[in-house]
């Protein structure tokens, strides 16, 4: 008989962006008149780089002659775009990172999710709340949780981001071997300091857990103190491994490319306690289960590493970091506090009263869609997260709306 | 302490594709000025089809546009592309498959590899032999079978092809839950009847076990009678599952785009016994793990859909067949008995003496690659398979020089 991978069970459904869909459908029922602005999910609306653009016509004009076609591709990634990565996000600030160093892949999202599979099913995981999904429902399905009960699944630690600690909480008070992490966060938009991510290396290298990086928002940090990658803390590279994608940073969402970052000197364990190289497990998973990221795709990122294409990316994410801005001036008028939206896409409001009662205030008075923070955890309760991913002039009407609906309710 | 998957360990390395290049690489040295012609991977060489290109291109351009441009789109495909896969695959064949049933990846090898992530490590699972490496290895990083020796882990049932089943063996006689089967088949080129294929719908039925039919070589059937789809035998929509990929089909090995059809009616078990939606499970992993396929590509993809993209479609996998033909033809003057290659993009050459020795043989005398049976298990031992899969004017001059090789050796 077929049996089903009895944790699956085990997964609460997400009922966030069905219960924001069917609001936002009353909504527009109930004024049709009215234009609603999304400032909820984080996808972005800018046109990709023309130099990637360019890239992909290129690309497209290769497949179609027999000595320039490209047939199957190395499952890592192009040395092409391997190189490039580790030349100039890593090499250029001093990171030791060498091209056989990244494995290339269709998205972060695969990536964080599939990283888990390396590893015992009896390990104990710390994840970030509020959380992106993906870190804790792949665990379920690993069989790493108990049931869930208020928001949580037993089993994992939650490491709770609160106004106290900036939502930069400290390492975990308790032992665990796998740990979440991801700055600048989504929803919370807080950064790490690398005094803060040094916490994290020193209790990975003290308990032998392993730290999983997720750095996809690293294209938004303006303040040079701030870390971009985890291997700027000496150590990271023997307990770290990081995620990065091309979605954010270049406006890939719907093109498809990411990549992990796996140091030849990351250890694992062995059950009989023999260190082992994890970069060599994790080839061996991307070999056995991926066929490598679509050829045209890897040209248009491989692009972005050019002069002009570094332009061209840090216009696309300044862009949005001023939507950032006008956000956080909108906020400011109302005298609410807010986090985030600086060195981030995402401002994390504080709320002062429960996330979904704001979210339903800012729909129906000012029209404008948002992220209530519960939606992200427990520890999201009472705060909203607002999205700098939209086109200028609908986050300055979005503002404008906002400010007027609230001042006045 | 980070402990890694304990079943990782029990992978045995593969060095087929390793010795392959080494012999090529000595032979090389030996041979500096002497042309080798690879009819050893399964890879394509023909350019896109050019509706394909023109398709890319269009997609492109929608991607400078804020009008046009398009970020995240739904994890299971565009509908644009999963209706045209339903009505043009299924429903214009008398197969009742719906858009819903459709869930479009970037491959084929990460679709069979991921499913069996839904089922019970506890399963009890058999692969053809040959076989596709994919479908074992990821069992065994699931825990579902023992220590390898012999080419064989220990708790999977092998089913072994032979030249008395004309490698489409008949179902196991012991008890499964999950089976494996690929037709047209990678690497016997042999294809299952109706008959044949009805014998193992029937076995799932009685057994309520799963088919996971891998499909990917179904462009290459010409013969009208063989079932281009499992749902072609009644029933198989409460049992299988089919994988179909746009990789040989229209040459997108490099671009990446496949699909897999989960009918509604498929079911599964849950530990307690009671029936489930095997579909509903589908889009769990699916949404949960995965962030949709590159846009441009599902462009270029929908492109063979119309007229003019069957017909270019059409030329493209005649052109790998004519191949298949010459291939045979040569064989048949050495007396060589082969299958395949008809219905089919590889011939599986019955060698008269062991795989490697053939290989060899080949290899020395003639500068010309292929694969030795015995990488693909035990049963493909005294085989070699010989690959479609290149121009026209080099799959002659391997095949002469072939003839005068063998036929003087």
């Amino acid at each position: 008989m077929i049996t089903i991978n009895k944790h699956y069970e085990k997964l609460a459904k997400s009922y966030l962006f069905v219960d924001i869909a069917k609001s936002v459908r009353t909504y527009q029922e109930e004024h049709p008149d009215r234009e609603v602005i999304k400032l909820g999910i984080g996808d972005v609306t800018r046109p990709l780089p023309p130099i990637c653009i360019e890239a992909l016509h290129a690309a497209a004009d290769d497949m179609a002659e027999p000595a320039s076609f490209h047939g199957y591709g190395p499952e890592q990634g192009y040395d092409f775009l391997r190189s490039a990565i580790a030349e100039h996000e890593f090499q250029a600030r001093g990171v030791k990172i060498t091209a056989d160093d990244i494995f290339v892949s269709d998205g972060s999202k695969c990536d964080t999710g599939n990283f888990q599979e390396l590893f015992s099913p009896e390990l104990r995981v710390a994840v970030p709340d509020p959380v992106y999904p993906v870190y804790v429902d792949t665990n379920v399905m690993a069989g790493r949780t108990g049931p869930f009960s208020d928001g949580r699944y037993a089993g994992l630690t939650y490491i709770a981001g609160n106004r106290e600690n900036g939502f930069v909480p400290p390492p975990p008070s308790e032992e665990v071997d796998l740990i979440y992490l991801c700055y600048p966060n989504n929803p919370t938009g807080a950064v790490a300091t690398k005094e803060q991510l040094r916490a994290y290396v020193d209790y990975a290298r003290e308990h032998k857990a392993l730290i999983l990086f997720d750095a996809a928002y690293e294209a938004f940090i303006r303040d040079d103190s701030l870390p971009r990658s985890i291997y700027e803390i000496p150590g990271a590279e023997t307990c770290a491994v990081e995620f990065r994608s091309f979605s954010k940073t270049a406006g890939f969402t719907g093109l498809r490319c990411a990549y992990t970052v796996v140091p030849s000197t990351v250890q694992a364990w062995k059950p009989d306690g023999t260190a082992t190289s994890l970069r060599d497990l994790w080839m061996r998973r991307h070999t056995t289960k991926f066929n490598g990221a679509s050829y045209p795709v890897q040209r248009a990122a491989a692009a972005i590493y050019s002069d002009r294409g570094r332009r061209e990316v840090r216009e696309l994410t300044d862009y949005y970091l001023e939507n950032a801005r006008v956000i956080r001036r909108g906020l400011d008028t109302l005298g609410l506090s807010s986090y985030g939206g600086i060195n981030s896409p995402y401002v994390w409001v504080d709320a002062d009263r429960p996330s979904w009662d704001f979210f339903h205030l800012l729909l129906d008075k000012a029209g404008v869609v948002t992220t209530p923070g519960a939606g992200f955890g427990p520890a999201g309760e009472g705060f909203i997260r607002i999205s700098a991913f939209n086109e200028r002039d609908k986050v300055e009407s979005a503002m404008d709306r906002i400010v007027k609906a609230v001042s006045t309710s």
